[in-house]
């Protein structure tokens, strides 16, 4: 088969030094990981510690057309007609370039790989012969996926919501979709199963019935639930929240918002979330606050790794390349020992005006340089203990004394009053922000 | 006692066509109040129903200050060296004003009420003699006490979190100060208890054991519902929520934040929610949506009538006026049935350069007679069945059909796939949004 | 000609209390029009002195799409494959329902009226077709052309910028586009022009060079004015202020940057301003902000009446329902005067839900209604001199004694400290804000 | 005199390394400094090149006031009662510690040096008081005045503008206030005077002449130029840019806004701007758009040197760590040949809890190293061209052909649309954000 991306090469690790747009810089896959990041043994690689993957839908369907502009992209399948055809390109083109950035996992959405029909019959057609397709491809490809996913957003019928909407036939419509994506992302070897609800929201109050479409939502979940169980689906199901765009309130809008949600409907033990930096920012959190809640609450489960201007009200889905974005994000990861089934996977976007085919490659790259690096700022800090310790300081008081028994649940109102009734001097110590932040700075 | 605002006469409801500053256009205390606020029978006036509250804190300690200047208003206290002679003007300011203004509850923090002291046994003497005080004037008065709370976030003590704090020291503190406030809350006669976390956050995740401070939040609350269960007191507990200010991030930064811990640490059985408008849009919620949340899954407690300016991102804290917001607030407190125990408390201030004493009793006004406005307008459409006519209609392919029997869980994902295969025509109907809008315009 | 939208009726005034949606409740657009927009003589009806106007892109080409979801719409059109034969056929509708709905005016981008050609010269000759076939309806058609902008921003040439582009072809380009939809607005009758720069701004300033663009902006807006003046097009040109969205930053952000732009580069005499709601929001400002700022600049010159939603960060473009939207947008469009030859543009699009063709007028309906009731309460307002007599109170000051001094410019700053040196007591007074919000509250 | 901070010794520098926390880790004052900023003959030290500022308000008055808590910090003033004493002590400890931090300026408002009197002639008799301590001290000291400036926000008489009040005596008082700054910063060597309008704006344009207060304003303005040349002072005047907080709208809300009003009034020759990292961002700005725009429209001054939270919606103003802040603030300084009379000022305040006397220094010093570490940075990336040559290429096609017809004024519409008509391939470039944002990325 020829070649689809003549233009980018098997891209090599040449170290910090290089300045050459296609080449790695900090992330070199066969090199060993640092950190916990590396699994038990800690022998893992960097390729197979970072766990990175590539979106189906920004890199190959992603056309830059944005709400003020049409498409902008050089493609490889640009001026093909069949609809199948293009897909079978660009399912080749995710393969050639998963391969030559040495990204080990790909994602996709249902609609991504296969044409819609008139009908979901017509629809699984396509979708079933486009797996077959990629299953073909995976045999011979290092490539694996990462999570499957059905887009219950962008077809009309979808406007006022998949599982939430106010019509019955879709809300069965919905439940065929998925039924079938779960099926394919079994087929193909997926290792999670994501939910993003893109339109499980409102637009206005004034219309909805809230709680009506929250147990519909939830009930959809465990219908998903029962029928992963029955086909032995044993991947990990995920949530992605984001609080608006393109609805004006999504249901699933933080970490916490989801948290609540699947805790009332009894889901908690088959969720985890998927954690995007930009959705993250704009329900008001930051990614480390997102992963850091995930991640104390047991719900970590994967990340689009991204970022977004955060003096811009929508979604941007821009590589990630701001070194705090990255060394954070992986310090939550490490603190987690790592992804587990989860990965990085790129949730972003080239630019519109970065339309030429190798600004697709010299994005990946750059955000996967500043993943590593950030990854490997996160475990030397880790490594020496440079904000843990710190940490430990501050709380030290918790393991004796009159913290010790408040913690071991010894006390209560009237005691703490007795103790506390002629305190003057607290003992405060400072909370030490400005000298934290330089240290973060002395591992950048 | 000589009158301490002689400007402010008893406020009298003169109509909607009446153009005095200080009188009411539609807030009518005596008269019958419309629609569900006014309990089962029917019956209630417009007082009883609406069950406003007077802040404490914002309309007698609050001075102007801003952070960029100093106090600017022009008080009866000005001037007063003795800090509990102060305190007493301000009580009884209190009890004149909220009588002048039919406004038949307060509400306070234990610091507002009485001067803090250099321990917390003198702070506790301090408060006794002022609630002492505060009960004397009680009997003579009509005005009740709506909730009480601790103040444990001003003092320096507080500065790294109060049940969230580093420090146990500081922890136990905040215990003793709250098993206080509790009895005097009891002691007056208050109907709920109220937990604002303005300290329990973080700063920054640098240098923040979350989860830790989580466990002591949920710790200290359990404590806070043990000793009201001891000494009787069966107010209701209110959580209010805030995502930011002081903090970088609050604990309970929204409504579904603080339903998540909550149903996390078991405390769903005790808590509900106080809810505040301007909390709400910092939070980028709509004041309806955080009722509707509360509504639906049982904690709707009280409400803090205030509101933002949406262009600004800190909590401005203005009396409500905007009809919008008053109309959609008081469509969910009567969809709530009411406010129960909770009540409509003006958690608002006057602006900086409102500084002359009449403009306190104007501003409440202003306030009134825009939640009175709200409530009728919000009474007139559910009679009319404005929105609950169309609401149902957009949901009624779920009382029969397949929407019937995925609604009694009959069906399951092969089900529907097979319902669902050769759907082409879904029978979507309008959102009507800009409709909706224009009902709600009829009915301003 | 059969009709287009046979279930939109000739709209008709049926007053306040009329309850059917596809009927105006406050726009009578052969009455009498209430105050200063009237005219100098004060008899011009509703319908002359609002000067609606119908915005060609959202109404005739908008199809509900959004960032993540396809067309919804329901249109006349669909299913025609020729495109110039969709053209015409939205062109029909657009005299239509303009006509039923008593919307005197239209505005439009060249590339919405005809579709683009494969060079500038097809798309001029399929403009020329569409422009004779208009025309010819604007015959037997009350409905006039308000004003004709270039689409400078969908097609990817223009994804670096138009004007601003790095790329002088596209500048040179651009500058055909415009000169072509000068002369047509001119032969259309058009009595305005407007620029909106949707990609005169940068993506990121590591490859901008924003001194360059911005003279390249200047340049071209002069070679715009030189040909206006060469071909006798006497209409305003008005720039459109944005500052973000598609563009990361355009350079037009506000009124406040417009004016520094215009009156750097010498182009003052030649342009005013066309402001839209969401757009000030999205600045930071609010639309009557950006009003009074244009209206005391004397640049204020059209309007385009939407409105957004101020805890989403995109521009929504919904239709102005908020009262106090439409009442202080009409109040500052009053002390100006009226709109001169502006108007006021519906730059707004029936929500993605709202997809059945009679949501189109219902929403124009409802967006009619609220500026309608809006103009009616602004000159209530001002006939009563409800804010105005505690304006000039506020500062009576300026008129006699040190203010006159002041104001009249015999002071300086040694006589002004001699004056001010011993000053104790300065006569404050109160800013009355709350009251003040109460006064608009009477007259909505 | 006795040491006022004895925790903190003289500041050495360390290198990279050094993980102690009260040490240099880049910033080494004596050595040579990299780039343009080193002046023309490239010999300037760090120190002299980068002129590093204290703000005497931050960090000699500020006490971690939020607006829910009291001071938390402690300094060695805590417990004077001398208000003169407190200013002796004040003064003394910034000349010590910008001494031990080598830190060459520092800048103030006038009641930050000296209490407030109960007029004005008392206020001037405190003021002259302590600016003979000042000089006295200065003699054997270091350090200089980078700029002054007078207070004319915190006191009640401003609480409605100060040049922009409604009452002509507070103008008055201001003249005056100003008059006496204006001869201080004289007195005392001050290179710059500057003007931040913190309540020159509004809180609601219901109660508001904004014509009038611009035109006042700008008076003022005048005034103060007039009696600067009347007094041989010829440092440059600056204004500061802030949008809002404390108003709801301050007049001179970022660069463009500032710029329209000087060039509206006649001040652009007398006046350049001190721009504000969070200032700009509360306004929607990058400080690099900030910078940018002041530099190519001749008006960079001053730089106020911190950083914000861009989730929060009010000043934060924390010390500069952001090294992406640092370097692209750099970066734009060094393209505009340094700082000249203006410095890079630390309005920066240390977080409410960090509350001990050793964490201004290390505040200081974190933000020191930054802004050090994005110095070096920018002058590698102009030394190697790093940003310039892709910028130059990508505007190359404006130096030859249609791009230098066009750019000296030979072309016209017609011109352009002939060479225009036919044109299909547009030969555009790729914007490549992506790849120098990883360029930028090399530097840090």
């Amino acid at each position: 088969m020829s070649e689809l991306f003549p233009m980018v090469p098997k891209i090599a690790f040449e170290g910090p030094l290089s300045d050459r747009d296609l080449a790695f810089k900090h992330y070199d896959p066969s090199a060993k990981a640092i950190g916990p990041v590396g699994g038990a043994d800690g022998n893992a690689t960097m390729k197979d510690a970072l766990r990175f993957s590539m979106a189906f839908w920004h890199s190959m369907t992603g056309a830059g057309i944005d709400p003020f502009g049409s498409a902008t992209m050089q493609r490889p399948w640009d001026g093909i007609a069949d609809p199948m055809e293009v897909a079978r390109v660009r399912m080749r083109a995710l393969f050639e370039l998963t391969e030559k950035l040495s990204i080990p996992f790909f994602c996709f959405h249902d609609r991504d790989i296969a044409p819609e029909g008139a009908t979901l019959r017509e629809s699984d057609r396509n979708l079933d012969t486009m797996v077959a397709f990629t299953k073909d491809l995976m045999k011979s490809s290092p490539t694996k996926l990462l999570w499957g996913t059905a887009n219950l957003f962008s077809n009309p019928r979808y406007m006022h919501g998949a599982a939430t909407s106010p019509e019955p036939k879709v809300f069965a419509y919905a439940a065929g979709q998925v039924k079938k994506a779960l099926e394919v992302t079994k087929e193909l070897g997926g290792q999670n199963y994501v939910f993003w609800g893109g339109r499980e929201g409102y637009e206005t109050l004034l219309n909805t019935d809230m709680k009506r479409e929250l147990d519909n939502l939830a009930r959809f979940l465990h219908l998903a639930v029962d029928y992963a169980k029955e086909i032995g689906f044993t991947g990990q199901f995920l949530i992605e929240p984001k609080p608006m765009e393109p609805t004006k309130h999504q249901y699933d809008s933080d970490a916490a918002a989801c948290y609540a949600f699947l805790a009332e409907y009894g889901l908690l033990a088959h969720f985890k979330l998927n954690i995007e930096t930009n959705h993250a920012t704009l329900a008001g959190n930051t990614i480390q606050h997102e992963l850091r809640f995930a991640r104390e609450h047991g719900i970590m489960g994967s990340v689009d790794a991204n970022q977004g201007d955060e003096l811009l009200g929508w979604d941007t889905d821009q590589f990630p390349t701001n070194l705090y974005v990255c060394t954070l994000m992986m310090y939550e990861v490490l603190k987690n020992g790592g992804l587990h089934s989860g990965g990085l996977n790129f949730d972003a976007k080239v630019r519109r005006g970065s339309f030429k085919p190798e600004d697709l490659a010299i994005a990946h790259i750059a955000g996967m340089d500043s993943m590593a690096r950030g990854c490997a700022a996160a475990a030397r800090m880790l490594a020496d203990g440079a904000l843990e310790r710190p940490l430990a300081a501050r709380y030290a008081h918790w393991q004796s004394g009159i913290g010790a028994t408040i913690a071991s649940g010894k006390e209560d109102f009237r005691s703490l009053e007795a103790f506390a009734l002629d305190i003057t001097d607290f003992g405060l110590a400072s909370g030490r922000q400005e000298c934290l932040e330089a240290v973060v700075n002395r591992y950048l």
